[in-house]
């Protein structure tokens, strides 16, 4: 049979399409829950096999869905061999699973290996994700989960032995202290080779706002020497095959909003440990919208992160921070980019939370240096901000990635007015989050929520608290429509 | 956008595709996890969106592939408007029982009609089931499944004030008990309308050892008029749209291998209220390789039966029945058959356990007759059998059903025979079912495994205990190669 791409997207799941006259599906008996493995030369591709009766395929061949194409990456018209797929054995393992058995280190690693190698279907996939989202994993399961999506993947190494990261576990709008705490701690003088992730249900991730300034899209090769003359970089993590079985697990999580503490941990330290750090600066947020909503959770979580991490030979200082609402005034890559800037530059009206909360985690991780005495770091952050080192580290960290043109805000603004006089008394960060996503953010950089009170200010009848900013008049009436409904996303008492 | 089917079989998944240069592709930032609603006066479809970029499509068309095309049930051609899917509110709900929060009668009414919509993707869908089937569901829950599953189908009616019905859960080879029950049920002259599955995972379902002798397929009113003459049929029930969830249920249950209790109770009590059944005899076979494999088991399961089917007004009798080893010799659609033939023939070489478990069966049906006194059933089915009426019975529905020609048994055959002077101790009903079905069953009507010797019996060196057959050289090869491995599947001390 020779492969020819078939260009439908099917989302990280390997669709491999024969036509039903097929000598393979007259013969075997295929049903369409049937995975097959096609071979060429040793290397080897499973999918599951859709039966067509199409003309876009022709006789003898056999498509392969552009997913699985690329995964494979061989030329069309490569003549494979096709045949049934083994089954897959961890499967079992899935089902012991649910059946609310403990796995053990080999059985994690067999799971990740199958889960990587796309053995599994989405079905098999999410199986074992709800399996492990319900009941609650032995924090050892976590340590054999996170070590197994490590083994799987690239590691990247440095020639330095300490390598500094920071992570924060997300649910905040705005909320961009990395690009403040990269350039501090670069500035300071330790390796700090960030990759972040583009938005998955936020209106921004850090790679989306970096992607405002500058090129995130970087190779390996070229981040290290960004990082060898800098110290720091600020790039996109996707573009490395760091921890991939974490990837795919994504791909279901997400459309399930799940996001289980033993997975949450499993998947940040495998691809801290994946990309090389050493030293990491966990950031949980606690607040009644956000992620972890009681500061007993929080400790929970904060034990789990260092028990694993001590079992994978990894620092961490995990820091529990106030979730109450959003950081900064920006939410959306281009806002959130404005704010930054502004704290880098300091500017008068640079927002006050992020900048505080910039500095103290600059500080927490300076501290890492065995140098630093304990409690020193917050000064020394704070020093190299005021000095402007850490703006021109910005700066040259740009320059480096590749800088890119200004970009403009989206020309559709509406000004949010109170409807009486009072005091701003609580934001719901998921409606805000919602709202910045309908008006266009993270695809549109321009579009987003400028937060003008936050909590604790008085506001006057009339008198506007946010701007609503978007591009396209579809997503500004989406975003309008939204508001009206849940006007209760700011709470004015 | 006008509708067009597209011949890919994505196996009881709606998938639409859309060309990436389409209207709205471009303008709706649609990635391939959207959800569209397809809508033409009044009458909706959801599905999965695909991006293809294929000639395939024609600018202005919208594909919906076999399973999507069937739902919808318009010409091709048809202008319909497209718009994204609102979001499946039902889905919060799944995530509650994903953290192990239990759900009211109203929540999994919401869950079943989204199902039964396809508004559910696979993802969400194994989600679900998985969720059910680790923490276990409260008795409550299942009958608000098993209550939903009902309310969203069809519901046959019949002018009997009793309507017998038998189940068995399944998981031992042979056991067609069914078509002995059934001939000897209606000739006492109670209503059995007898709606049974085909294989799913075993060597061979009633339905298609029904399906030897005659036609299975068969509509509602000719089904009705069957019994209207004969007290009983033997059809093939997914014909109609009983408890259709199930069947979208069971389509990631199956490449999982999860048969969780309350799901497996909540389907088959769906099933037979959907049916119009009143009356239900449950068989329940226990032992070491059966689906259950205790008494302890057994009897929480029993349990479980009869307080869901009180609560849907439902009569049951749960039977715990012997599970050891295969009932009746044959194994595989028309070796099946042959035993059925001879216990209703009462030949002389009737396998006797078959014989004796339909009588015992046949006889608890009876005793559902208000006029029977409990334990007088056994001796007038038996009356009943010898008369040679359910012969008769039989003949009659076969007749009415619409009788097919003979079939022969496949050709390739091995005998099996014993490495040494012993007694046959032990089946694997398992590994003796996935031999069978690697020689051929139920695909092929004539391959199976025929069993000499049962537990108990004497068997000398060299001498046959069982036969293969096989209609495909490839199929009897698999078997053969299954067997060498896995010799214990018979176990001779």
């Amino acid at each position: 049979m020779r492969i020819r791409p078939v260009k439908i997207d099917t989302f990280r799941e390997n669709i491999i399409f024969l036509r039903k006259d097929s000598e393979f599906c007259r013969t075997q008996g295929v049903s369409s829950l049937t995975k097959v493995e096609l071979s060429y030369n040793g290397k080897t591709l499973v999918g599951l096999l859709n039966a067509v009766d199409e003309p876009f395929l022709a006789k003898g061949e056999v498509g392969l869905c552009e997913y699985a194409f690329e995964k494979f990456d061989l030329p069309a018209g490569t003549e494979v061999k096709i045949r049934h797929m083994d089954p897959v054995r961890s499967v079992d393992l899935v089902r012991k699973k649910i059946h609310g058995e403990i796995l053990d280190e080999d059985d994690y690693l067999q799971i990740i290996k199958d889960v990587v190698e796309n053995r599994y279907s989405k079905v098999e996939l999410t199986a074992f994700v709800v399996a492990c989202a319900q009941g609650p994993m032995e924090r050892d399961e976590v340590v054999y989960l996170a070590k197994a999506m490590v083994d799987v993947g690239d590691k990247i190494k440095w020639d330095s032995e300490m390598v500094v990261d920071k992570h924060c576990i997300g649910g905040i709008p705005g909320n961009r202290t990395t690009m403040i705490v990269v350039p501090i701690v670069a500035a300071y003088g330790l390796i700090i080779p960030k990759t972040s992730s583009r938005s998955i249900t936020s209106p921004a991730g850090t790679a989306d706002t970096m992607d405002v300034l500058c090129n995130v899209n970087v190779k390996l090769e070229e981040m290290k020497s960004i990082v060898a003359k800098e110290k720091g970089c600020l790039v996109w993590g996707g573009a490395f095959s760091l921890a991939p079985a974490d990837d795919i697990i994504i791909s279901v999580e997400r459309p399930l909003s799940i996001d289980a503490q033993g997975q949450m941990v499993a998947s940040i330290l495998s691809k801290k440990k994946a990309a090389g750090s050493t030293h990491i600066l966990i950031d949980i947020p606690v607040g009644k919208s956000a992620k972890v909503t009681s500061p007993l959770q929080a400790s929970q979580l904060k034990k789990l992160f260092e028990y694993v991490a001590s079992k994978m030979g990894l620092f961490v200082d995990v820091i529990i921070t106030d979730g109450s609402e959003p950081i900064g005034n920006g939410i959306g890559p281009l806002l959130e980019v404005i704010d930054v800037m502004k704290v880098l530059k300091m500017e008068n009206d640079a927002p006050k939370d992020l900048l505080e909360k910039g500095v103290e985690l600059a500080g927490r991780i300076i501290e890492f240096d065995p140098k630093v005495k304990g409690g020193e770091g917050r000064a020394i952050a704070e020093g190299i901000l005021k000095s402007g080192k850490a703006y021109e580290k910005m700066l040259s960290i740009i320059e480096a990635q590749g800088k890119k043109p200004e970009k403009k805000l989206g020309k559709l603004t509406l000004e949010v007015t109170s409807h009486k006089n009072g005091r701003i008394v609580e934001f719901d960060n998921k409606k805000i989050a919602t709202c910045a996503k309908l008006a266009g953010a993270p695809e549109d950089q321009g579009a987003g929520i400028y937060i003008l009170k936050k909590i604790g200010e008085k506001v006057k009848k009339d008198e506007p608290y946010m701007i609503i900013y978007a591009e396209e008049q579809a997503d500004f009436d989406y975003a309008k429509e939204y508001l009206e409904k849940h006007r209760e996303m700011v709470v004015i008492e």
